[in-house]
């Protein structure tokens, strides 16, 4: 997991909001995997794809998540302004990890780290298919060397 | 709005849980349109019919909520029992509308009255169209003299 | 019900997300409950007015949500932009009402018309008790001839 | 991860609602995170120990989650009915494991594994704390051989 800020090249900066938190008054454990998956859609949205209606991109791509792994650093509260960074770690045959920091926007103190490993779907047979390889340099051209290429 | 439960022939008891809360701890203002919905799909599985998973009934009938009217009388916390009653008041031509109690299951006391208009829809033209008469007959069967039929 | 968007003093433009959706692929329609809080938040914090991690506004003000209306006129997909609008209408002793309007960002399109009923509460009774005349000023002040002073 | 669902002696069946499906019409990653929370609430209620509004238990423990690990196998959709099977692998000196399976109700088809780190912490410091012997006791005395005491 890569804790250093500086090799995260996008960042969405979120809300906590009234209906986020838990009884007790922090942001439910759940809620953050809404907050990555934003991080993860405005980070393809700043590569040029996007969400279609139907759950698919609009480069064709069929994306699941595969497996997520969370901890916990530091609880946030209603109202405060977290950063969301975003980065892709590692890309295979089919499938690639994401990886964020989110941070408390003020005080820079960091609350979450999170991976999410993505799998990319045959749109007919929901099988795991090879990552297509205009997608592949789309993000190897913005990650540079922050991300491995595995395969 | 009915507020005699014994005109409510369909009763569904939901437990709060910890992620619907908000900042005071009291259930957030839009979950309880989440248990009427419950409520709602409880009600008309009841009369043997069921949500498929293209949002669609399997009688073929395709509903959207038109509208929704919700008074917050008490406040609910996490962990509550509560009793969400579900019952039709009217059907028109093309809507029909169902009407909701939450009641807190130990002590009895009304937690929310919820009025939700429901539209049937046209598959093809997503356009309102004539609710069904075998439709109809099962909710009139159901709801006897509870039920006005303006049409 | 305002539809005249000129007469709204405030605009919040949110993105819909993949978890807004159900399963026709249409926002729920509890969400716009969220989207409107979302709205009445960020009109408050422009007239300086913070909501504090107790849930309670930072000029010491508790407010609850006592009653909403939500009509549906058109639906928004995953990814939709869409502008909220909001404005106080009326101002009563304890109570005060906001109003939304929610359109398709892009399009114009209006999706949502909304009245939310706000109630002030005593912290330690939790019964309604007289809006302070500092908050009434700062909203006569905002909205001007729209908004109606009714006690 | 324990994979033998007999080796769970904790089991809450669930049905998938409208609003925790996405735009695949397939239920959204966060909302299993819910749905495992919803079967540790309810494995603990079975021991005697009850969620308070102030989101502490009513033995005075104060847990928060410190690590969540999910692994998505195959997806539910909206009606689906789910067993969620929750056990407790590990107790350490503040912290302990729980771990759940999420099976399909009427296919017994795996969807999800899951593991959740909890950790006490003392009410003034929000510190990890020991946890309590009386509640090593519940728990050890409910799972017997099936949970590793570590410390």
């Amino acid at each position: 997991m890569e804790l250093d800020k500086s090799k995260y090249k996008h960042k969405e900066t979120l809300r906590v909001r009234n209906f986020q938190v838990d009884s007790q008054g922090i942001v439910h454990n759940a809620v953050y995997l809404e907050f990555c998956e934003i991080g993860r859609v405005e980070y393809v949205r700043n590569l040029g794809i996007q969400l279609l209606p139907t759950g698919i991109f609009n480069d064709g791509v069929k994306i699941n998540v595969k497996r997520n792994e969370i901890n916990y650093e530091s609880p946030a509260v209603v109202d405060d302004l977290l950063d969301v960074y975003t980065r892709i770690s590692y890309i295979k045959n089919s499938s690639f990890c994401f990886e964020h920091l989110i941070l408390h926007h003020e005080t820079g103190k960091l609350l979450v780290t999170q991976k999410s490993v993505q799998v990319n779907l045959n749109h007919d047979t929901n099988r795991p298919a090879r990552l297509p390889d205009n997608l592949r340099k789309i993000i190897t051209d913005f990650e540079g060397d922050n991300v491995e290429v595995l395969e």
